[in-house]
């Protein structure tokens, strides 16, 4: 079933199936954590419905944001979102798999990469595999390793990657990242409440950076 | 000054010198952090006045423990505390710097090893770097990869490492730990209050372990 959901700041919409992944928390407090300057170009891989870009345009004064979507349909829901925002021409989104990303964007050229990624690994849960919301919870057409990499090929010296996570992949994300030299430099836990442990995590990390991490106050939200 | 310091457990007490190092919070939190089963060889890295295989004697059921200390004042009185805690025979106190450890124990023989190592980088702060308080403080006879090392050398497959560390070392300790097979298992993190970030982390590692980590509830406690 379609919907149209208000999303609570500068009059934004976003037209949504119950069918496929609908946006969560999780991407409105991505889109809050990351950061982007006036004359930045934004990309947000596995965008679905493209929520992180459009809550960005808001949010940041980021003169160019793009979107990439795997998966038709949702791609479809994200053109009629760009429309009904009226941000054509300020946010594009692509239909293509992220590691065909060097086929839109140059090698480098990117200053701010953000992405909420499949969280689970593709064996865990049941699944089916050909179904547009497995595709966009587990691990099936893309994965961590996947992700970074698309970002890492974007983004120039310097640029800034921000992603969203499970809080139990903490050290795969921060093994990655600093593998493919995109220094985690920021990272923020979500906890439902103060005595239990954090569900999420997001990370900004930053190309060709030195280490040197900050860890923000904890995020209490009920996910 | 010399004062002897009632540990709060089994009337353990503790013999220090405040011209010294002296323990502190992260080492009774370490020593209730890590586990050993009553067949352990526990291995404390880093000992100091070995507070914390003073504490684990009687807060765990493991048969021996060795601390490790390479400062001939601080082992000097890791001997006393040994002596005045009744402790010949169940801990015993080597002194030696870390990257020896092989000189003393076989090659994958332990099943736990547990270190409260210097947190702070050598070129961090002021420091005199021939005084016994920096070289228990900061990096300048030793680092996180020297220590993750020895650890690393002298753990069997299977056996347990457990450390604290300053939290924004977090990247650093997670990557390092990983790249030695040490996998991290289990996290604990500890801010002053709910709404501060966290000082520090604790660190369970498993050697050759898969990747799947637990973290724990946030503890708080003022440091």
């Amino acid at each position: 079933m379609q919907r149209c959901e208000d999303l609570g700041i500068a009059n934004l919409k976003i037209i949504q199936d119950s069918e496929l992944f609908c946006f969560g928390t999780d991407s409105v407090l991505l889109s809050d954590f990351a950061r982007a300057k006036s004359s930045d170009t934004v990309v947000d891989l596995c965008t679905g419905g493209a929520v992180i870009p459009i809550l960005m345009s808001a949010k940041t004064k980021a003169k160019k944001f793009y979107g990439m979507e795997l998966q038709k349909c949702s791609f479809e829901f994200a053109k009629k979102n760009v429309e009904i925002n009226s941000l054509d021409g300020r946010l594009e989104v692509i239909c293509d798999d992220i590691k065909n990303v060097l086929n839109h964007f140059p090698c480098g050229s990117i200053d701010v990469v953000t992405c909420n990624p499949p969280y689970m690994s593709a064996s865990a849960g049941f699944q089916n595999p050909h179904e547009p919301k497995a595709i966009a919870r587990h691990e099936i057409c893309t994965n961590l390793k996947g992700v970074i990499e698309a970002a890492d090929a974007i983004l120039k010296f310097g640029g800034h990657f921000y992603m969203v996570h499970r809080a139990d992949r903490l050290c795969d994300c921060l093994f990655e990242l600093r593998q493919h030299k995109l220094e985690p430099k920021r990272l923020a836990f979500i906890h439902p409440n103060p005595q239990k442990p954090p569900r999420l995590i997001m990370i900004e990390a930053m190309k060709g950076a030195e280490p040197n991490l900050k860890i923000e106050p904890p995020i209490y939200v009920n996910i």
